[in-house]
């Protein structure tokens, strides 16, 4: 009988966040404002709480998880790693193939790993309403999650053709007592102003991050909370990497090749900057692969350069992978990849040489999606379909190459949610889009200050 | 800082089911056909594969589960333990609340630990395709996910009007590769004689199980499949109540009180039945509590008589607790809790003195769930809810005794299929239903052999 489910028990969980800022060998560029000067840690002070801003540029490599912090990822951490044997049987490989299963929180993604921290330190600080937004609803619902457990008001603006499509991410962001409004809403100027403009603006999550960035620098009482790209956020999700690693040493195993989906970068971040640590640190040789859709290809086709991070110009301009925050990707089914731009963290480790980042259309990813389902048994997000679909690419050379890989990567989350849109593979009608180069070099024209 | 989660390692899950028919002090009384005699192996081995039958009649006190099947549980099993500690604490109470979690699984509930048994034993006995009814959907996607994963073709009858209601569950049977109709069907000879009186009928339970039972009976190469009720299903579904004694045990721990909620009886019996053993073979002082729908009292105001388990009367005729077959329970939001009739073994040790059977309104059970989901995190089912309402009960009675009371419940499945119901009991829109006696007499009138 092989051993399929690898815990780890609760006593044993890492007590300390891993800060990858530490051991970058060429550091982050600041954020700017929009006169493009740095930004210091006074203009973040009116929505985050000073001990966010502190471990967003922290220097420190390990940051103490709080007791309640802790308390709260016990709920349902240290989620299991499962060995996907039958996956591999089907795939007739000689790879083992590991993935750190996400889907086990409360909300059903890596999303409270941040959530949580988030609400707590706000909560410490004495914030009693947070307001953030949310494309698919994972990220919202997360928010909901941890500000029941820490008795914060949440407010989620949810990207409108979402909040039509998915009725029951709303719901759940109710059962935990947080309000959802469908976004561009009356409740903001900006909201206001697109509204006048069109009554039936679908919403983006670019404009939804404008209107709760807006109601959190206007309103005293109220904070902002993102849920991917920051530093901190990033750093949050490490507790997924630092708990695999100490579950996989434990049956003596060391992956060859560490996989996550990409969107805003933080569940990747949390597989992998682990990793990324013993590869910069001791040179550990480990293939670190992040995937992408093709339809939002931010860091395979996109550039490297300052942006903003909403649509409206009112988030600070950061350095990353982008295709302009005019860029608008078509609606596929993976909601969460759909941003234009990428967590300056991710975007570093990539541009600096420990990433390779690659891209698969979504008729492949449900291929993917359904096999897993079909053999492991769990029915994965679409997000999630992306690094099962690298797996199976990685399990697939190994069979072709006869070698004995090990794989590992991050289950981000299950798809209960989303299965509307498996319904809609299973009837072949989902479209395959290939951006435009002209597209994307459009939008890369709007970046604040392209050399 | 408290230990939250109670793992088992894989290597320590328990390798037999526990056959509570051994340690009966009264045995059963036998099924009998529409004669009123009883029948024999032969009369059930037209649906059911003979190694299914010889568990259905096992007076064995441990039956080995096969490796296939410890295999295939391994995907998620054994499932965690979990204390209530922030339950306990908006409560108030001395008493420590443990939930054992069956949403881990990937239907998201306690069915796949029968579903995953009975695709082996039918695949062992070369059948390729297998028939069953589903309410709600959660023993629909419990078997259509066993079918993948034995290679069996599966056919799911649902009740229309969970059909139309639950899409999602629909789509998750397919994205495991089953078919699923809504019933009446025009696929049988009972459904088109329903739909010829009323195109419109909305069907149920049982009329779904007479669909999926003639289906089976009239095709050579098609079998029968049952979530809950016979003696088998209950059999294997004590892995959850076996895994339990083990964790417990590991932290010195005995429960006072063992919770389940009642429909069919299978995800009660699952909990329950190891320690019944206890309290029939050592006398153990343990309080064992079993939770129904006041909308569906079934054993709180039914008869401990023979009845039909289905509408057409085309099923075995059983001795249970039944509020007669042709009893129709309000549309409660608890859909797998709505069945007119009871397992004969659970039926069985209520009928003894073994088990105290109580009720709740769907408020009160729903009022239950969302003090759960904002203290704890998770979402639990309606069903499961109502496990949660009689542990909350319990929590409160030690506050004021003043007692150090410890409550076991089984937490037999989640609510992310369940969120229009947690929305309409948000909005207000939930009525409770006290079944009128007279109506429970009059369906009482049609027990075939009632003295």
């Amino acid at each position: 009988m092989e051993i399929q489910k690898i815990d780890l028990l609760q006593k044993d969980m890492p007590k300390k966040w891993y800060n990858i800022q530490a051991d970058l060998p060429k550091p982050l560029d600041p954020p700017l404002g929009p006169d493009g000067k740095p930004i210091g840690p006074d203009a973040l002070a009116a929505i985050f709480p000073m001990s966010l801003i502190e471990q967003e540029v922290s220097q420190e490599r390990w940051i103490d998880i709080p007791e309640p912090v802790l308390d709260a990822y016990n709920r349902w951490r240290p989620a299991p790693i499962f060995r996907a044997i039958h996956l591999e049987k089907a795939l007739k490989t000689p790879a083992k193939i590991y993935y750190k299963y996400e889907g086990c929180s409360p909300a059903g993604s890596h999303k409270p790993n941040t959530s949580i921290a988030q609400a707590y330190f706000n909560a410490q600080a004495g914030v009693k309403r947070i307001t953030t937004e949310t494309g698919a609803g994972q990220w919202g619902s997360a928010l909901a999650f941890a500000g029941a457990l820490f008795g914060i008001e949440v407010r989620v603006f949810m990207v409108k053709v979402s909040y039509n499509l998915k009725p029951y991410r709303r719901m759940l962001m109710n059962v935990w007592g947080a309000e959802c409004i469908p976004s561009p809403s009356d409740q903001t100027q900006y909201g206001r102003k697109l509204l006048a403009e069109d009554p039936d603006n679908p919403g983006s999550l670019g404009v939804a991050i404008s209107e709760a960035v807006e109601e959190a620098a206007t309103r005293k009482d109220t904070n902002y909370s993102l849920g991917s790209v920051l530093n901190h956020v990033c750093m949050h999700q490490t507790i997924i990497g630092l708990e695999s690693k100490k579950q996989l040493e434990s049956i003596g195993v060391y992956p060859d090749v560490v996989i996550g989906c990409i969107g805003g970068g933080s569940n990747f971040a949390g597989i992998s900057f682990p990793y990324i640590h013993d590869k910069i640190t001791q040179n550990k040789k480990v293939d670190i692969v992040a995937v992408e859709p093709c339809a939002c290809p931010t860091v395979t086709k996109g550039e490297y350069e300052y942006d903003y991070g909403d649509t409206a110009g009112m988030a600070p301009i950061l350095k990353m992978y982008t295709l302009g925050h005019s860029f608008m990707p078509p609606s596929i089914h993976a909601g969460g990849l759909r941003y234009h731009g990428m967590s300056p963290l991710v975007s570093a480790v990539v541009n600096q040489g420990f990433v390779e980042a690659r891209s698969y259309h979504q008729n492949e990813i449900f291929d993917a999606g359904i096999l897993f389902a079909r053999t492991e048994g769990i029915v994965p997000a679409p997000e999630t379909n992306h690094a099962v679909r690298a797996a199976i690419h990685e399990a697939e050379k190994a069979r072709e190459e006869g070698k004995e890989k090990t794989i590992l990567f991050n289950f981000s989350g299950h798809g209960f949610f989303d299965l509307s849109s498996y319904d809609l593979y299973l009837g072949n009608h989902l479209e395959d889009y290939e951006y435009p180069s002209e597209a994307i070099e459009k939008a890369l024209k709007d970046l604040p200050f392209r050399k």
